[in-house]
C-alpha cells in the first residue's frame, strides 16, 4: 500500500493481493490515528460479507472468490481496546452489474483499491455493547 | 441518539428504535445548521425507500419491515422554508446479502447507526420546482 | 449546471439531460482542481456501468436507458497528462429498488443530481499502468 497526504486527507492506494480492512488498520496504527471516516472505490479478487442477525447476536457471512466492482466502501475508525478498529460497510457489484452488499468483514484487491481517508480531531472509542452483542461507539 | 464534535465533523450514534431522517433533521434544528452533507452505515428494523418517476411526479413508495444492513447513506442538509430538510440516498442488504436502493423516506435503526456529518460554512436553500415536482436545491 | 461554494466544498446541481462525468470533468478543468473527492446522489435517465476484467484488460459495458435513483456515487479527481479526470463508482436503483452498479462511465441526469465536491491541497496524479492496463493513481 501507498500513500499520499493531501491537506487534512490521505489517499491510499491499494495493489492486487492487499487487503482492504487489514490495510488501513496497520496505516492507522502506524499514523497513531484515533478517529476518522473513508470513502473507497476500486476492485476486490475476493470478498467477505456480513449481516448481522440482532435476535441472535451472529454475523452470518458469505464470502464471494470473484472479480467484484466495489461500488462503495463507506467507512470509519475508532479505538477499541486502544488500538484502531475499521468499522466499514460495502456495496459490490458482479459482472451482470447486480449489487451485494453488507457489513465488510475483509476484502482482496483486485486491480486497484483507491481510499480516501480523513482523520478526525480526538478520538473515537468502541467498547463492547452486551445489548446488541456489537462494539458500539461510545461517547463518555 | 448521542453525539459528539471532532472538529468540525459531527458523530451522530442511533440506538435501536430510533428514525434516521428524523434524527438528523432534529440535530440540524437543534444545531442551527443550514447546509451540511453526510454518510452513515448501519442498520435498520425498517426501512421506506422511494422511486421517484419524473413524467407522473410521484415517488413510488416501499417498505421493508426487516433487519436489513445499510450498505450506504449518502446524504445532505439544506433549508427549506427556513427548516433543515435532510435528502438522503440509501443501499440496504438483506441477509443474502442482495441490494435494494433508492431515495430514503425513513429508516428506523436495528443495531446501531453511525452518522457523520459536517456542516459546511454558508446554506444551502432548497425551493419548489414545478418542472420536476421536487424540492431542489436553489441557487440565486 | 450551477455550482456553489461553501467553504472548501463546491455544491455542484445537474439538471435534467446533463450528463454526470463530463460537467464535473469541466468543471474541474474551469477551476483547475487537480485533486478532489466527492459523492453524488439523484436520478439519471440513463447510465453506462463498467465491469473491468482483470484477466482480459478489458471493460464490459452495460448501458440502461431508464429512469434511476442514484443510490451512491463515490469519487474522485486526478490529473492525467494534464487534464483532470474523473473516476467514480455507482450504485443506481430501479422502480423495483433493485440495486445495480460499477464503474461510472457516464449518466444522464434525471430529475436532478446533487454533488458535493471537495478540493484536496497539492495533486493526484494518474499514470497508465502495464500491469493492470488501468490509469491507476500514481505516487512518485
Amino acid at each position: 500500500m501507498k500513500h499520499q497526504q493531501l491537506g487534512n486527507t490521505f489517499v491510499l492506494l491499494l495493489s492486487t493481493g492487499e487487503r482492504v480492512i487489514e490495510s488501513i488498520t496497520a496505516f492507522c496504527r502506524e499514523k497513531s490515528i484515533s478517529a476518522a471516516q473513508f470513502t473507497a472505490i476500486g476492485a476486490v479478487s475476493e470478498v467477505e460479507l456480513g449481516f448481522y442477525n440482532l435476535a441472535t447476536k451472529e454475523y452470518a457471512w458469505k464470502k464471494a472468490e470473484a472479480e467484484l466492482e466495489i461500488d462503495s466502501i463507506i467507512g470509519n475508525v475508532a479505538l477499541f481496546e486502544g488500538e484502531p478498529l475499521v468499522h466499514a460497510h460495502a456495496t459490490v457489484s458482479d459482472s451482470e452489474m447486480h449489487s451485494f452488499g453488507g457489513h465488510l468483514k475483509e476484502a482482496v484487491v483486485g486491480a486497484s483499491c483507491e481510499v480516501f481517508l480523513t482523520p478526525l480531531q480526538g478520538k473515537l472509542e468502541r467498547k463492547y455493547d452486551d445489548t446488541t452483542g456489537l462494539k458500539l461507539i461510545h461517547f463518555d
